[in-house]
């Protein structure tokens, strides 16, 4: 199988670092006889930590889409322009491609996945959702006898860290964001990950491979990290709860899906209540094996890098297993309307709210704040009776 | 693909149901085509809860095994000699196998597996190890470039039921244990659960796929619960740690393997303290992943069941990653005497223990036992301090 990387950024060097260390060993163990005839990036004159044949660097990704011998393209450079056209050309080429680019599997997975169908290429994206924690192979292949009916997960590294830095070092968000950023986790721009996009997109992706049919994206319920402050991390502590940002998705028995991203008050006996720092940990209900949970690192060059070797080797082995039921192109899953929903809300609002007028009781006061625990409610009426108010934060209870 | 049950005890019940209800969603998403052509139990003239053709049913196993039409053998009756029997000539007939049986596979891997591979057969056992929880497809697959190093879990959920339910309700080892029977979770004869034997095979198994070669079952070393006492769970809590049976296995640099099924004082902060009740956790440690863990119900009916079923799935759809590697019979890891090791200590110990006369420092003097922290000794020489005290027990910490 010969195999051309585009992108060598961090995953990229990494999956070029593995096969130049490990090709004998994923031989031994698979059988798979990869071979990478091309590593493409722009900047191709640095230096690189590990030995490997430098004649296969290219600044031209062109060559790679046009060489007949390539059968797999991996693509890493991210974003969602570029990206998109090399993975578009490359099946229309009828080659494979691999990708852990999760927004554009997010945002444009029907277009992307039916130009795979068409030209009878496979499209495999393991290293898009939690990084080098084995979670679509088992989801899709272990549970195949299942109805999966909820996935809930810690999906976003970053935005844990941040929360597990305020909890355990009293430190206010802005203080974890810098921390995250200074420790490599958070990006420049830091608004994927603390706005939920990020694992917006990774709970769109596994909910349109669970559930027979695709999400739109647009159609997830977002809500970020930026509002919540110390004050929140020490109430719902006294509570007995964490506060994390999970992404979650269930369908109810008329197919109907919902789904989110966004903070929840999570009981501490939770396991997903003890997964700190960079951590991911993601669970999934299948009708007959109930929740079964996969947690490990979300992210970083190695681990990402070794799923998306395990792409490789799966196409190499011709061990996919594939149809039209996961990423179903056809048949767009319905959402339902979570502002609708009536669930368990911690809130914190200034005091300019009219309490005494309210029908909500009064959970505590503190610093300038009241902070209400209000059951059996929905969003908009939350939204209706808060419209006014200076300042507040609203977060869902599990 | 044509499939023979073996044994429709509660797995095999579960397996035919199963493939009962859910043969047009599998097939839909994975295009496997199966059909079960016998089923085959002594008592056949039972109700079942389900509906299906009772035409497969029979009695007699060897027409099973000698029909040319049979792909895949499930073997679910469960023992050693008969199962044994059963799974070697369906393999000389070179039909493929799937079992649930980790007695078996831990105790005769080797010679089972070398039989697969003459007679170019798959041999298969998901369920054997973590139940309904994904771990050796994940393991072998997703972790291919990886090389694993250390595997650790909470593999019995029957000794793990006791150990919380000890914790909990302040009941003692009898007392759990009959709660455990009553619950249905342990056996008349609840020795596999509670001496370790069962997390023992568990983690044969799991080392044997992991690094290269194979274990002897008889060289892991097994402690069981039956001494632990609410004294011991009481002491560890004041320390911060939870009792709980851990399978561990790792491996180092000069390929021996540290293997064994025993209790631990296990720090709180860590996950696999919080796993609790009938629940199994399995950590997988790799190269570049780091530590991916998998969680869920590591028994019951529908759970195996749902394990059993996505192995017959990977052979009808071909897509089983194989090779002499996992669980290679002709390669046997050499393992290290565990009682040589130096470690951290946790004992408590009858009072006609010397004290004075030891090098130990008493931790502290409960009912009519000494407890006491021991740092970097070894269990012989526990063993010799400890030779002549009247009761002694001896957990290691972690």
């Amino acid at each position: 199988m010969k195999i051309g990387i585009i992108g060598l950024g961090t995953v990229g060097e990494g999956v070029l670092k593995i096969l130049a260390l490990e090709n004998k060993n994923i031989k031994l163990k698979s059988g798979a006889d990869l071979e990478v005839k091309y590593a493409c990036d722009l900047n191709i004159d640095r230096e690189f930590s590990f030995d490997f044949d430098k004649a296969i660097l290219t600044q031209d990704y062109k060559k790679i889409l046009s060489d007949p011998e390539i059968d797999i393209v991996v693509e890493l450079i991210g974003g969602e322009t570029i990206a998109k056209n090399i993975i578009m050309e490359a099946l229309n080429n009828k080659k494979h491609v691999i990708t852990a680019n999760k927004a554009l599997v997010a945002k444009y997975g029907p277009e992307i996945i039916s130009a795979a169908k068409d030209n009878c290429s496979l499209f495999l994206y393991e290293a898009a959702v939690g990084g080098g924690i084995p979670i679509i192979t088992p989801m899709i292949e272990n549970l195949i006898a299942n109805q999966i009916t909820e996935i809930r997960g810690i999906m976003n590294g970053t935005s844990n860290y941040i929360l597990t830095k305020m909890k355990e070092d009293k430190l206010d968000f802005e203080e974890a964001l810098h921390l995250a950023a200074e420790m490599g986790y958070a990006e420049a721009d830091p608004s994927y990950d603390v706005d939920g996009i990020d694992a917006g997109h990774k709970i769109a992706i596994l909910s349109s491979l669970a559930y027979g049919g695709y999400i739109n994206f647009s159609e997830v319920y977002l809500q970020g990290i930026r509002d919540i402050s110390l004050v929140d991390i020490f109430e719902a502590e006294k509570l007995g709860f964490s506060i994390k940002l999970i992404a979650s998705s269930k369908i109810n028995e008329d197919k109907l899906v919902e789904i989110s991203a966004e903070p929840i008050l999570l009981k501490n006996e939770k396991l997903l209540s003890n997964v700190n720092d960079v951590y991911n940990a993601i669970e999934v209900t299948g009708s007959y094996t109930g929740k079964t949970l996969f947690y490990g690192k979300g992210a970083g060059m190695e681990p990402t890098a070794s799923a998306v070797i395990s792409d490789i080797v799966k196409i190499a082995t011709d061990s996919v297993i594939n149809s039209n039921f996961f990423f179903d192109t056809k048949s767009h899953l319905e959402t339902v309307d979570t502002n609708k929903l009536k669930h368990e809300f911690y809130i914190r609002t200034s005091k300019d709210f009219d309490l005494e007028a309210s029908a909500l009781e009064l959970y505590e006061e503190i610093d300038n704040y009241y902070i209400i625990i209000a059951e059996n409610i929905s969003r908009n009426e939350l939204d209706e009776t808060f419209a006014n108010v200076k300042e507040k934060l609203i977060i869902k209870i599990i």
